[in-house]
């Protein structure tokens, strides 16, 4: 059992990529909240696939219907919300290959699903593994998103930090404050120097006429979190963050921190270096640097809360590659086709921000 | 809530650096096992501090004790295996100035602690943030590791991959098998190449002579885990890892794969030089190069299980900070003092095994 | 948060009686079963009102739609398996007097709802309190039944032992096997005796032309159960049963045990009339009395599981009653309306059934 | 997995009767408070056995001791409360009989636990399945009445309502106020007439004269609750009362409702006779009965909590019983013996209210 995540807010995913619907049920919601739903859908439009020349070929509507939860008067009224998502383009048949032969894509979920689940896994489209179980998770986290903005003042975004090999400027963004954020928000591609975001594109377009994809990081961010949120242990930030980023497919890695000396590279730090240093800003304790992200022993500093999200290149590649027969147990070659995804880190970006909004609004309510 | 982890094998940890004890609740053990309560203790033994110049003065006795869980035969008896480990050498005095001005130590947990718990936090030693806390959760470990090896064949390893910014030879391990974990097993700072190990102790005993102190990474590895472990979503191997080693003080980043394009590296990748192709060794499926780190999806490939954890320097140092009186609100400096931590990065090592451990047996159970 | 239940099998139900649906997510399931629908609808059926005059006039079809978790030959397929069921006939019209005054039914959760969730509270039909709900809860328990047949040969079953203050004969069913269960399945009204079943259902007439209601108690039986299922102290087989039980509505008590001395009536017993002795039933262990129902410290002792569960009478009648405009803070009458439900007792036998075959395979499963 | 409860208080209890210690780990209390230890010695003092002749001869010291979550001052300091009750006499040779010959107890969890566990359960005394392990859950309710007591000015009781076929006059107490609770709260034997506890008391020594035991019914009650406590389905006041007073051995049955026509007797009401109906009382909306036991819809209505707990006789008689002796597979007598606990009820009252107090904190803090 792997599709809810959650202490206060409880969020239970469902769906497979050719299933009737995907969705999502949310328990913890408070009640009498209006859910804009223009900004859910908006946070799911930046998700999509099928918008541009960058990615997958697969057009979704990906319009959210609640089942339930809601009142009269379309405020939460304290029962799970459900949200539904009708799977429109489901075309079973691209991928009647892999079925027929059971010849597990490198780089996807087939085979270790197959070891887990049998016979009975449902390959089409990646079923439960495919990216589109992520569109009920960007919802979920961009109404969580609303309920920070409203009750706490926490603002969240996320960028493009850097793409096949490519870096944003500057790579770790600083400061880290709203107008960062606002800066960020309007960008279907959100990166900080227009320039590298351009030659990111570029890339993706040289990987896809390749057939083949690229990968990058996604930098998040939360502005306006008070100090105080988060435990020890395996309920603090990082674990709780981790622990929801881990569910978007194609992440490797986590790091928290911000600036230069952060994450990965706090490992070459000197404790002199990397502390950072306590000072009164007006009455309010905070820190000079924040290269802990905003977080010490997992609870919340008053500080940014930074942390970026390392993903691969998408596995889905028109490019032959060696494989498996399972039934019949023989080795065979994955012919090129046509249907390849240059590149999801700009897709995934929302989505994170989706998993750093519910982790934090979960956390919240359980501080 | 935050000190228990864990669906089907429960561990629930308690404790403060300075309480009367530490200690473990282990619910979900298979009845008739019979630990190796040696084993426990050499893993306890290697995380300990104070067995040298490298780490803190502060010596631990560390010795676990069976409060409950075992029959009279001395195997686990179906019931939870409670573990207390009593706190010997607790020198509360020499937190009493952090006690009295409430001026948080820069890097430490005190501030948001203070936060989050008011003025009841225990400060002394860092309380339930302190580093002593992962003795519990290493004991916890080394009993799943002993489960994972009898009845799954599977093994467990580390390696200090870099430390002080001084890299292991080779940085990533090639091949990751039973020789390898056997040859870093008897080591007390296991590393490949011995210069290269020489070579971080002298630059720890550099940093600790100007009481500084330095980070560093740990590599960890698990070989025998079969194909079809663990779930999609939040439920996947990374997940549940990513959960319970961010549960180890000073961790700021974790990334899965094996070999020179993984982890963090994946995201520069193009999808046809980081998906792994698939072959037939002698009727099992298997993949040449192992960049996702043993899983797909979530799920277990077969493939050796790889990660890495990212450790910043230890904020404990001697040197002088700026801080905050919290009462009274006034800029203060922490006077540099003797007592520094030069290196946890070694004593760490056998705590993230104990979480990897902890979490492969737990998804085992569940899969 | 209280839409879940389940620590191997998860059912997760969301809806309100006037949402636009309502529905389950359940996790856990094995892959590559399938699930006999019409067997589900025929659970549905039976829990079904208006059907005829012993019940409220609503008609509801209660038709399941699987959403996700099912492959393309309509096996699980490992994935969350999602229900979702329409509310076609929601007449909210029929609640505005009580929307607009909010002047709580006595008996029903308007006014503890109304505390708990304020204004935002979906009150139409009793939102998420209505006795739709456990529509879902008897899909997900039918879906359970079959796998307990299937993998370890469990039969369930109901009975109304009372209604109305009229007893079935016997009042205690002896002996409960498989013959009992046969003979209880067909009937739309479970009695054992015929004769008694007509004055219930009588009784009820009675109480409906008097616009008012009746309550009863449930007898739920489980055949085929190994010893060994189940767990001490909070995890026990009557901790799991009475925590599902008492979701659903009217449910006032639960008592566990078989035969004349069991239960409630267990405590005017001695220990030596009421002990089960052990004997060796051809090379099994069996106990000749079963006034334990089936279980001993939380576990399954192979003999049947007995419990019966008890109902106030409906609290929806058509009698003036009692109350307070929330609004405004005066006392009002209800008044009587010809809306009314005399009796829910053999709509809830099967709810009741389906929350024994949920909580069982759980256990089961977790064994 | 069985020895936690609790959504935002976690309780995790371990332990065997003859193991080194038993006790619990209490995460999610706030910090800052001063638990009252002789108030939780006094709780642990009213279920001590050993006593009197109203019980087992076994004397048992339970003087709890806080292995952590306390800081210098002695008060919570947010890290989980870990208490550790030594078991000081273990008589284990009584057992030697039982272990060698494996022959079952009737009405004791020897049979069941062994189907479970196998060989390696921990038979003496009773292992995991002891009436002791009731100590550790007794402290955790003892701090949780504080708790509600301090914050809410809820206030619990407890009284044994029937014995041995005795009722306690009246049977159904009313009013339930503070009054009532105040009356209670001085007794060993909590009765409201003297003259019944005595008649009582003098049936448990003629059962223990015959070596045999009696059983009997608790009525708890919590007074001061306000309305809006609890949640719909499966997280009622009801199904989290119920999931943790089962944890109690011994325990047969559980109903909720105050006065003559609730529980049980609620299944012979009709709706017009059972409906609680609502009046504005200064102010407040009260209603004149409380049949439903302060609870509709799983949540707290702010009339009194009261439920009933069916306690069946003591299993432990010293007359001779049928049994099998599981190794070998023979018929066997089990030799009466001088050890018979002839009344747990008394010593299980404070459980009750424990349970209870510690549910009560649950969701309170949940709701």
């Amino acid at each position: 059992m792997a599709n809810h995540i959650g202490e206060r807010v409880r969020l239970t995913i469902f769906g497979q990529s050719h299933a009737p619907a995907i969705g999502a049920v949310i328990e913890g919601l408070p009640a009498g909240f209006r859910v804009d739903w223009d900004a859910v859908q908006s946070w799911l439009d930046r998700r999509a696939p099928g918008r541009n020349a960058l990615s997958t070929s697969r057009r979704e509507a990906d319009v959210p219907r609640a089942l339930s939860g809601l009142n009269a008067n379309g405020e939460t009224c304290g029962a799970p919300l459900a949200i539904m998502i009708e799977n429109g383009d489901a075309r079973s048949g691209d991928y009647s290959s892999i079925i027929e032969t059971r010849a597990p894509r490198p780089g996807h979920a087939d085979f270790s699903a197959w070891a887990r689940f049998g016979e009975a896994h449902d390959a089409r489209g990646g079923g439960m593994f495919s990216g589109r179980l992520t569109a009920p998770l960007t919802a979920a986290g961009a109404i969580a998103a609303q309920l920070l903005a409203r009750d706490y003042g926490v603002e969240t975004g996320v960028r493009v930090a850097e793409c096949a090999g490519i870096e944003d400027r500057p790579r770790k963004a600083d400061p880290i404050d709203r107008a960062l954020l606002s800066k960020l928000r309007g960008q279907a591609f959100p990166v900080l120097d227009a320039d590298s975001g351009g030659r990111m594109r570029e890339a993706i377009l040289a990987a896809s006429a390749d057939r083949d994809s690229v990968g990058g990081i996604v930098e998040a961010y939360a502005v306006g979190v008070p100090a105080g949120w988060g435990s020890p242990m395996f309920g603090g930030l990082e674990n709780r963050i981790a622990q929801c980023v881990f569910g978007i497919p194609a992440v490797r890695g986590i790091a928290f921190g911000a600036g230069e000396n952060s994450g990965f590279a706090a490992a070459r730090m000197r404790g002199s270096g990397h502390n950072d240093a306590f000072f009164l800003d007006g009455g309010e304790v905070r820190t000079r640097t924040n290269r802990h992200g905003g977080i010490l022993g997992g609870i919340s500093t008053g500080m940014p809360i930074v942390f970026e999200a390392c993903f691969k290149p998408t596995p889905t590649i028109g490019i032959e590659q060696d494989s498996v027969e399972l039934v019949g147990s023989v080795q065979t070659v994955l012919k090129g086709t046509g249907r390849h995804d240059p590149c999801i880190v700009q897709r995934a970006a929302p989505v994170v921000e989706a998993g750093l909004a519910f982790a934090l609004l979960d956390v919240a309510y359980d501080s």
